[in-house]
């Protein structure tokens, strides 16, 4: 249980009322200086943050694999605010701009940037990631370029779902080509995996089976992307596992139909769980030529058919974070109505109820799945 | 031990004497008629032909997984040879054009081969892969299209090399993409993997570092193309396996410069060896978004880094056999001077000693990785 | 005026009716066997077949470019039918499966087929391109992989639809690479601009603009996949005409909003018409990088703005007939209710009065652009 | 003739002597102080510059297009020098780092930049483009991203010859793709035809065949890249051009044996003169699919066979200035003895006479090709 060290009065107006990581289990609202932004900066005043499962992972356990909190961190990075202030330099916006925030900021000058990798730059800073303080406050400063403008239309709150959506339009469209008419089979009935059934669906794709052992989830699933759904088997007890993998992927393949028969398997498979047992099926249902992209993160290492893998010369590659321009696509495709990502939104929490949003987080991982916990940190706009 | 049945007449000019396997290590020469060849075809005069693992397993095996031999099939697919008829409707060759047989026949009207992916054909048919026969035989009858025109120049023994040298060059430059300044990882120095390092230093790579456990091997390579090697060390007893692959892949490049570590790695590893070390060690020695080409077969599942290649966003796919313009890019690499292949042969046996070859080659295996044996099936050129 | 030499009786049900091009603008029903299919082919009763430009073309003129009528020639190349034989070796089809037909067939041995480019085969043997007979019969044999299946419930006239709207597939998705949320830019309200601005939105795109300088062609494309359309202004007298082809791509940028200044431009350019009007406007409404794809064809030669596809990188390619998988995909994407292609429809005729349908498309052309003639060939099929 | 306004003292050791462009045709030499180097930048003791063309038009003419000299500018762009003083935050440079200047630096921060193509930035500022200096001083500032490391075997007189050598790398092999065993017909044998030809041979292509029209070019370029060369035939009176270009390409492909004719034409062409006839020859001298980079600047428009184009399917592109990585492959390729960049430069000057080598330059152009203008700018290192 969390111990929230300050009673929690609503957050005042003027200054960074920031929601912050004291060490494992203990958070406190602080009161830090409102700062000026930095040439090539916007301040933004946030107004909603998403809370998602690393988030709580910072909470309970203090670290995620080698990023250890060693000093006091604000939480938080899927947000959206408007634009309270402009850096010297910045041309391309102005106070009043809504924005959905991009919150990993790279160098922007070492060669891996400059070649338009740049989630994979080294020195990539990010929201909430050690030492780096994240968006669970009232004001936050960010490169312009990584700030966003929304349309109008757009809610504060499908403003900060634009990472979520990021993640999913870097895995499927970008890492994983997906085209209109594809066949494609998503493991993973989460928000990542549901979001990434969307994005398949709004691209134009055939079918679109999304894959989950939780009768609900896919249930849920079926009205947010899949075309349809399939719940594998548990190996028997003493059965080979990867030959139980290979065994659901033939019988999903033989389920869907003669043209996927024909065409050997799927065009693509987009991996959101990081299990094992996903990973090996999802080898063994692709056609040759197939693409395979690692989305989730699980056990570091997974047995897997490598000789099938090069026989058939599947491609097999992962998808980090999010690249360039699937900020843009991920607005272009919600402002166009392709995906009604509030949906995915199952609770709300004003600013200083923020310790029940992360109880809430904790609680319904790996429950319903589609639990997206968003947290009005500011007001002053009717449309939220 | 094999035992061949009939004692071994020199073959006859004008019947087809071919080398039949009746079953697990009994050979046979047989007379079968020489047969015309049918429309599309063109009907050669094999001159040259060389032996490789595969035919060796069939010899003491019968199979090879899935492949039986159920019954008596002529042995060999790596061959050169003279055309000597030519079936209705060929414009393409004329009698004596001298030529390098791809011994793998699509049936040319699927989808898979209408999209360029003939490789992946569910029809073909492959010399010497049951139940189809083999080019150790006087004549040999295929379709014109796979009979690939050799310049003068180059003699019939490279031209039977075309075969081993198609599948490197698919490897590394169609699968692999390598290009000039690359930094290049090849596992394995034996025929598969040397040529694979001999097409990257053609195409330009900066750096080919061949890796090895076999000293001799090392050696030979580094006068074939390689421009260094490394010899990983063994996991000690105990060790988790996975970070003795680590620990070789960090050692290596360290040994190498700043440029790789400030690179993070390779950009191309091509695994030649099938082995789950050298699998691993690839996955730990690439820079993101490196390309990881599985072109050798060993078992058939491996434990490997997924996270690693999801984060890193890794290229891990495969390479089977060879595709479309690989033996047209082979013989020009020949014919241009860029790949000395004829360096590669160690054995070189006349057609009646042929169970000589088998043995040889039998024993060659895994002991210095370039026994290349070839078997001069006919003659009358001066220059085979 | 046409002459049509024999007073038309109903087709026989067994003979091979077929509507023949004796000679310039002179053409007779000719009773012609039913031939058995060869090997790897089936027979195919036609059961509708449109007519297109092409069509008129030789039978006004006896020729298109080096392609000259000199024997009598079947005319038609657009067409659906069901099979009523296959020939020895096919097993992918059988009898009473309902096909559209690929009417050009590649020799499938040649490199550039091999290599997946079948589009280029030099000996590609074209339906209604002289010297081969074209579908304007009541039976028609293909090699197998030409027909292709289509489902139960599509309609023979949406099947022999697949001609035109491959060619809008693999002008938009082939070479043109539509995706998701991409601004693309047509030329021509004609069938093919139309059917590529339907795919490009089947394929996600948020803006397709449809040019035109007809209003009622404008009107039906905003009915027909364009989410708006541009009508541009003609060059002044004595004005630059290059000038005025980059005037009118200011003000298409202009017209369409904030977004796309910013994006420097389109995303793709379709041109559909072959006026170097359209061309030299579809250069100077493109992004840095942005693709054109030539798909119309007009004057040999024409005025291009090459310093700036130099300086842009534009990427200017063509599209000639269609591709592997395009069929396929053609089908899938009518199949899905992505498209509906009958409405393309204004003209229906059946096979003895074919006459009129060539009077009808020659009228048609250049009026309002979307005229699509079906003539029924066979009956024996409710729904046709 | 250029006025030399100071009679020209050696330049003080600790000033920021520059050559200072005050209006058309006047130039002189001016002590600017020196600057310290700003957060992300190094200071770099300029050793070499080279001169090119586009130095010498400003010196006339005072504009390029759309840019114009409205003041006092520094001349000079393709530079080499030691690192003086690095900038707060720099980590990857230290003072006495020898390097190579990529004169071109972007925002980085637009999407443009985020998107890996920097060199089509809005908001670049590139050395002597106006308002911005050049590098014909003794001290320039730049971001460290762009002070391109070179080995210690490395000369600065090669090391500024990078800035010629990565638009050439750009050219051939990310616009062009070059691969090995491929024919490449490159027009124009001045400075970036024949650095173009030599990076082609150094990528492993098959033919690089160079074209110009002065034979003492097309005899150098036999020795620097060029496998042959070949001297087009000019338009007979009256002659269509397009006609005339047309057969110098058929000649061209008859010229050079069967296999291109096979082949049905080159698989890329690299065109550096930007001259109308140039370009038509290139279009009928590719095969299908083939690619044509567009690297020269002529005229602004040009007459293309756009038919040809569109029914070949010929991917028709630019080239401009040079992209990520361009400079770490160009160093490469000379620090690994691919290309003897040294061997281009003709004449060599002295600071105090950088205005006879402007002279020499202007003089030189259209004349030989080759000449490159060295101008030392500082001492103190033995090698050069």
């Amino acid at each position: 249980m969390v111990t929230q060290e300050n009673s929690i009065p609503a957050p005042p107006a003027d200054g960074n009322t920031s929601f912050v990581l004291q060490e494992i289990e203990k958070v406190t609202f602080e009161e830090r200086p409102v700062i000026a932004p930095k040439p090539g900066q916007v301040q933004v005043n946030v107004r909603q943050t998403g809370l998602c499962a690393s988030d709580c992972h910072y909470l309970h356990h203090g670290r995620i694999g080698e990023f250890v909190v060693r000093a006091p961190m604000v939480l938080g990075h899927e947000s959206s605010g408007i634009v309270t202030a402009v850096g010297e330099g910045v041309t391309s916006h102005k106070v009043g701009d809504r924005v959905a925030l991009e919150p990993g900021v790279p160098c922007r000058g070492c060669k891996t940037c400059l070649g338009g990798l740049y989630n994979h730059c080294s020195k990539l800073e990010f929201a909430a990631t050690p030492p780096y303080d994240g968006t669970l406050a009232t004001f936050y400063n960010i490169h312009a370029g990584f700030a966003h403008k929304v349309p109008d239309h757009m809610t504060m709150e499908e403003a900060s779902l634009m990472e979520p959506l990021s993640v999913a339009v870097y895995a499927a469209a970008m890492q994983g080509q997906v085209r209109a008419m594809q066949n494609v089979l998503v493991f993973g009935a989460g928000p990542i995996g549901l979001l990434s059934a969307a994005v398949c669906k709004a691209y134009g794709a055939k079918r679109v089976v999304v894959v989950d052992v939780v009768d609900s989830k896919l249930e849920f699933a079926r009205s947010f992307g899949a075309t349809s759904t399939f719940k594998p088997s548990r190996a028997d007890p003493g059965e080979d596992r990867m030959e139980a993998s290979q065994k659901n992927a033939e019988r999903l393949l033989q389920e869907l139909g003669d043209d996927l028969i024909e065409n050997e398997g799927f065009d693509l498979v987009l991996e959101c769980t990081g299990a094992e047992p996903c990973i090996q099926m999802g080898c063994w249902s692709l056609r040759p030529r197939g693409r395979f992209v690692q989305v989730g993160m699980g056990s570091s290492n997974a047995n897997l058919p490598v000789t099938r893998i090069g026989v058939k010369e599947l491609i097999f590659t992962g998808s980090f974070r999010y690249g360039a321009g699937t900020y843009e696509t991920s607005i272009n495709l919600v402002a166009n109505r392709k995906i009604d990502v509030a949906r995915l939104v199952t609770h709300r929490y004003v600013f200083h109820d923020a310790v029940k949003a992360f109880d809430a987080t904790t609680r319904g991982k790996g429950e319903d799945g589609k639990t997206v916990i968003k947290v009005q940190i500011s007001q002053g706009e009717a449309r939220l």
